[in-house]
């Protein structure tokens, strides 16, 4: 049996209705942006393997770093002991974090990090007296899947069956073109009424709503008025950060910082499952006590995991060369222009882009939703030539790893310029 | 600066009172059962590094399938997608898991293993068209610290600032010896008032709630009366799992098996974050439909990342060499023959194990609590001897990697038995 059919009668994959999905190509190898599956044909990958793959894959340097870990340390418990990786990731990404926070917190991935800021704002309160433990989050906003993190994110199809579980949690408009008064009347309202803990934010950018975007003035507006009535406010830059937005992280991009910010994704170059959580001095100080009770008591086994940290160290020494920053405003350019050149395509409702984050909205007659037909007709289309792409819903998105060349790029493109004007039914 | 100082002004320790906790011990490197730190000394590494070392540290195997994984496939997206690393975990894990399971979900770590179980369950139900949301637990539980994984862990200090927060659970007493009786009439009576999803187990040994252990008898007939009332039994093996009962899951001691399982922490040898839920077909063809709505939708970035499966395989290869089972068995007799000798001393008021985890809970005059002071003493003490040993309160623990030598072991039963006859205060 081939890879393909061993997985089918074994894994359950995930966010796939698995009776759909059928057999599954098996990926082989992968090199900068070629993935080489089992069949001997090659995809594109254009969404950076879900958003993680910055670099491009299997990058020597990563590889080496990683390499040179495992024979010095592969695991030690973070709590009563420390070790050089974590402490160098800690020094390394710590100053490039907007808002100059003070602390870092390791864990495993992207709900984690979400979990441990949510605790962090609530607690921050709880230690110094206060019940304020309300949170304010965009609709349709996604933040993880874990209890915490999906109670968080806006109520859909995905979460249905857990809903009447989640913690009651604020849900404001997101402050797209045409709905900014609204999302701040809604936001004011809030603030009136209540003392919210804190607001959490995708900020610029929504990923899995549908590559969202909006400006960064109402970012800047919406923290401000946050910060005046005492809310904590926590980025989430799972998605925004590591270059996506065309800065290091989207908060670069405006004047307000936030006090808690999320990392995840692209910190390890899309080799390693690592999760951080930063804070600003004055959260750390409120659990800095002699009184035991006031710390923070998370922690997962494989916190601050040594490889895990060395994949990190390697992904920001990456991000050190000029090149890198070079290729992100590279593809950043040219995202801008097949924005220019095909806003008012007959088959696209939008095209949008912010940095390295391109997305095109397909006019469907319909509203867009990720169950939408044109999702799985998009993908087979794309893959057909060659592309790896995930529509969300009628969004088609090209969100490539930094070293992808001009060609590449291209060729996605003119895959999505294939569509733009004769019936999508003669297409697809 | 040393990197004891870097870590000072950088990191935010998981389960750390930060003012209190002092300067951190930096770890360079660890080999086996020794774990070597910045100023030349050397620690046996006797809880095998918050529980997932399980053939000891730096075991070239391991580093070997990592190497050589590193080089073929770092990461690829894991819908839409398999790769061979996934299936092998797969293929070797299913059989040897309780129950005969048929799927395997991946995630990053235990809580988000118990949290994947948790919507597992939910979901079922939901996905017949029942309302059946309610949760059975533990007292004193302890499942991970994601808000789901923390509302179905008991009530203590490490939650209070989010209790508020969590969804209703029901907790039922656990059956040691002498509240038998008690658990089972607790557990009736819910199974009688309403219609409970599931039931959540730690298996034989609670870990983290001061390696509290029960009759493998009791274990099976709360199952057993669970069933009877079609509610879901989840075995959160994360601590109990890879050999840590004797065999190689605690539900292996019992004819009832779990229909959901959660595995992490030794599953990758103690290299990488893993989590791993399985369960049984019954549950997976509920999801399996032309519905997409009735799909899990749950995913992490790195779900199933090669390098993890890699250090997976390589772990449960570990396993099938006859020379682990026979050092798990070796572990097990010089536990019981250390409670053998020392039960009644007059400093411990119980010695007890259950396969290769050894716990020595002291006399104090106080209840048992996590935030003892003896605790803290008990643990400088140990450091003094050249052991890393992390009591629970005032619950001393023994859970070393299986790669422990005799003479090792009697280095941890000969410090330990050196507080067992006079005055503590004396000693510490």
């Amino acid at each position: 049996m081939n890879i393909s059919d061993r997985d089918q009668a074994t894994i359950w994959h995930p966010f796939t209705q698995m009776k759909l999905q059928g057999k599954l190509p098996a990926v082989v190898g992968a090199e900068g942006t070629k993935i080489f599956l089992e069949d001997g044909s090659v995809l594109l990958d254009m969404i950076s393997s879900w958003w993680v793959n910055v670099h491009g894959h299997a990058h020597p340097h990563s590889i080496e770093r990683i390499t040179e870990q495992v024979k010095k340390l592969d695991q030690v418990i973070f709590a009563g002991f420390t070790h050089e990786p974590a402490v160098v990731v800690a020094e390394k990404l710590l100053p490039l974090l907007p808002g100059n926070p003070s602390r870092l917190f390791f864990s495993d991935n992207g709900s984690t990090a979400v979990e441990v800021a949510l605790k962090m704002a609530i607690q921050y309160f709880h230690n110094k007296g206060k019940a304020r433990t309300r949170i304010i989050a965009f609709e349709n906003a996604y933040h993880g899947d874990t209890f915490g993190a999906m109670a968080v994110g806006g109520r859909s199809v995905f979460n249905t069956a857990f809903e009447s579980l989640f913690f009651e949690v604020d849900h404001i408009p997101v402050p797209v073109q045409g709905r900014e008064q609204e999302c701040l009347e809604v936001l004011d309202s809030l603030l009136r009424s209540q003392e919210p803990a804190a607001i959490i934010l995708e900020p610029l950018v929504q990923g899995s709503a549908g590559m969202v975007m909006y400006a960064p003035e109402m970012l800047n507006e919406i923290v401000k008025r946050c910060r005046e009535k005492g809310v904590l406010i926590i980025a989430d830059e799972v998605f925004t950060g590591m270059g996506r937005t065309g800065k290091l992280f989207a908060f670069d991009h405006i004047a307000e910082k936030p006090d808690i910010i999320c990392v995840s994704k692209g910190i390890t170059g899309g080799f390693l499952p690592l999760g951080l959580t930063a804070c600003k001095a004055f959260i750390y100080d409120a659990f800095y006590s002699d009184d035991k009770m006031k710390a923070l008591y998370h922690g997962h086994s494989y916190t601050a995991n040594p490889l895990a940290c060395a994949a990190a160290i390697a992904s920001l020494e990456l991000f050190e060369h000029p090149a890198t920053q070079a290729s992100i405003e590279r593809i950043t350019q040219k995202h801008k222009a097949f924005v220019k050149q095909y806003s008012g395509s007959p088959n696209f409702r939008a095209v949008r882009s912010t940095g390295t984050i391109l997305a095109i909205e397909f006019e469907t007659g319909n509203s867009t939703s990720y169950f939408n037909d044109l999702r799985d007709k998009l993908y087979a289309y794309f893959i057909k030539k060659g592309l790896l792409m995930r529509p969300l819903g009628n969004v088609v998105y090209v969100l490539p790893p930094y070293c992808v060349t001009d060609d590449e790029l291209e060729i996605a493109y003119q895959a999505i310029a294939g569509l733009s004007h004769q019936p999508l039914t003669s297409l697809l």
